[in-house]
């Protein structure tokens, strides 16, 4: 079996560790794996398969000889180095936001559109956690009663906000439980004991940039503009995994058995519907795991075409590390 | 000026508590302050306007001379005692859902509908927490251009469900920074670092009772049955204040000049909706303050008549305590 030579771009961030945990799990053929991190975190050393393997400082010549490059550090450096590593040969699958909205980029969920990655001119763009999370859960549905609007608000781990956040939850806690007053250094609110609105910037319109990626790369991955997308995106004080109250609008009637039986016979999500025990999706249940959990199904009271659904993901996993290595399997 | 006789039925509890604290602050006219409770909390001493107030037990002689009784005990007690006070001569005004859509019973938001709770025969019921929130947001809308459905994802603190569900959430915080696992008694589910469902039962269309109190409240308290209400309800890990993404489709098309400056001179709210600081409503701006926080107005992308807004409200203040003390207010 070949083996690819792998870069990890931000091999060091909350993304990036995932990315090469998901890379043993899955036993991916890997012939060299090149770990990339900023200056500050070159040398350090990071366990896979048994070995230890030293960071390096992402150059311009990080690149060479490498075969798939999974990006994860942020949208400047993947516009800097992603050119590079595509003129180096690599295939390179961009977690960042960088390349998502370009027409020459395709933008994949291997669920969804795993035939859109093949018209790849060396960049292949990851979506947004929230999307991704989102478009598993209604493609099933969407696939067999035409999707027509989603209205969706979120609950967000600050984890995706990177491992400095969740270090401000936890000193946030530990203040909070010991009676004293919590600051806020990486979020502009204290995240302990609130919720907030998404701490992304707002643009004209009033949506902020979190839920206009949901808007236009719902559109990109289902490849249909029509789709009526509203979104509101809010952080809770969690560690990870985002939940979503999902309202949707469909083409023709809800018929919620064969609903559930559209999701259950598909790829990367489980029902998670108990009544009785009252026991529906749950960021602690997900947390770790690869696939989506999808319950609280029930019929619209009042449109015969429109019902309720709530699903929560590892954001870390399948909205991010584990999406972009599915990615890198299409082309094993 | 008429000084009444009134009676806290549930008076150590978390609502109960903040009906004393109301009624000292807003210096309702009182003769006599009787606070009643279990047999358990019967004996405790309560400081009001500087003097100790012995808690004495709730019987079914609790209510004689007693001009307004508040109770927040709980249905069972609510449905056992409040006939009793109302033949005793009292104005029951009832937390609970007990009576809530007894057709007998007026349901009151004063900001809403004051006039309604003249028709009283005895007993006025105070409405569920999440409904009174969003229906003081939303009436100034509706009352210039009805509102015709209604999408709303709840975001629930804990003490909701008492005092005990906040002492449980304050353990698992400390568990959690402990890194010990955290154990749950008062809800199914941990609480700390997740979110789940609302802990109330499932009905058989699949919505939860808290869910069926904003539909069949709503339609009650603004007097239309027409409105389509669609709830997610869901709890977050926080002690006070609940939120709510709300979506609503009105009859016009939406101005949100117009909107601003309805709800710019309506009551019992205020507008925090500041983009450029990205700060929105938010539970620990609103914990302890009698007013509710509207934000993040915004029209919808796709429908000229739709638009959203975030909203935060004291579940235990403008959700409870404060409301039923607004509604003995119409009687003074």
């Amino acid at each position: 079996m070949k083996k690819f030579n792998v870069a990890i771009a931000g091999a060091t961030g909350a993304v990036g560790t995932e990315m090469i945990r998901v890379l043993e799990e899955r036993n991916f053929p890997i012939g060299e794996l090149r770990l990339l991190a900023s200056k500050r975190s070159a040398g350090k050393e990071v366990m896979f398969k048994g070995q230890a393997v030293v960071v390096q400082e992402l150059t311009k010549e990080s690149f060479k000889n490498i075969d798939i490059a999974l990006f994860s550090a942020g949208g400047s450096r993947s516009k800097e180095f992603a050119p590079i590593a595509v003129q180096d040969g690599a295939l390179v699958i961009d977690n960042s936001s960088a390349f998502r909205m370009d027409p020459k980029v395709p933008l994949v969920v291997p669920e969804i559109n795993p035939d859109a990655a093949k018209e790849h001119q060396g960049i292949i763009a990851n979506p947004n956690c929230t999307t991704i999370i989102m478009g598993v859960a209604l493609y099933p549905i969407h696939q067999h009663n035409p999707i027509k609007r989603i209205d969706i608000a979120s609950y967000q781990a600050v984890s995706g906000a990177g491992a400095v956040a969740v270090e401000e939850l936890k000193n946030q806690q530990k203040a909070a439980v010991q009676g004293q007053s919590a600051s806020a250094e990486v979020f502009k609110h204290v995240i302990v004991n609130n919720v907030f609105s998404h701490d992304s910037d707002i643009l004209e319109n009033g949506f902020n940039q979190e839920e206009m990626k949901m808007v236009n790369e719902t559109h990109k991955i289902f490849a249909n503009d029509s789709i009526q997308v509203c979104p509101t995106c809010v952080r809770v004080p969690i560690e990870r995994a985002h939940s979503e109250a999902i309202h949707i609008q469909l083409q023709n009637p809800v018929d919620l058995k064969q609903i559930k039986s559209w999701l259950s016979d598909a790829p990367g999500i489980y029902l998670q519907d108990d009544a009785a025990q009252n026991h529906f999706p749950m960021p602690l249940d997900v947390s770790g795991k690869d696939d989506v959990a999808v319950g609280r199904l029930r019929k619209d009271l009042f449109n015969s075409n429109a019902m309720s659904l709530f699903v929560c993901g590892d954001q870390l996993l399948k909205g991010a590390a584990l999406n972009a290595v599915q990615i890198a399997e299409l082309f094993v």
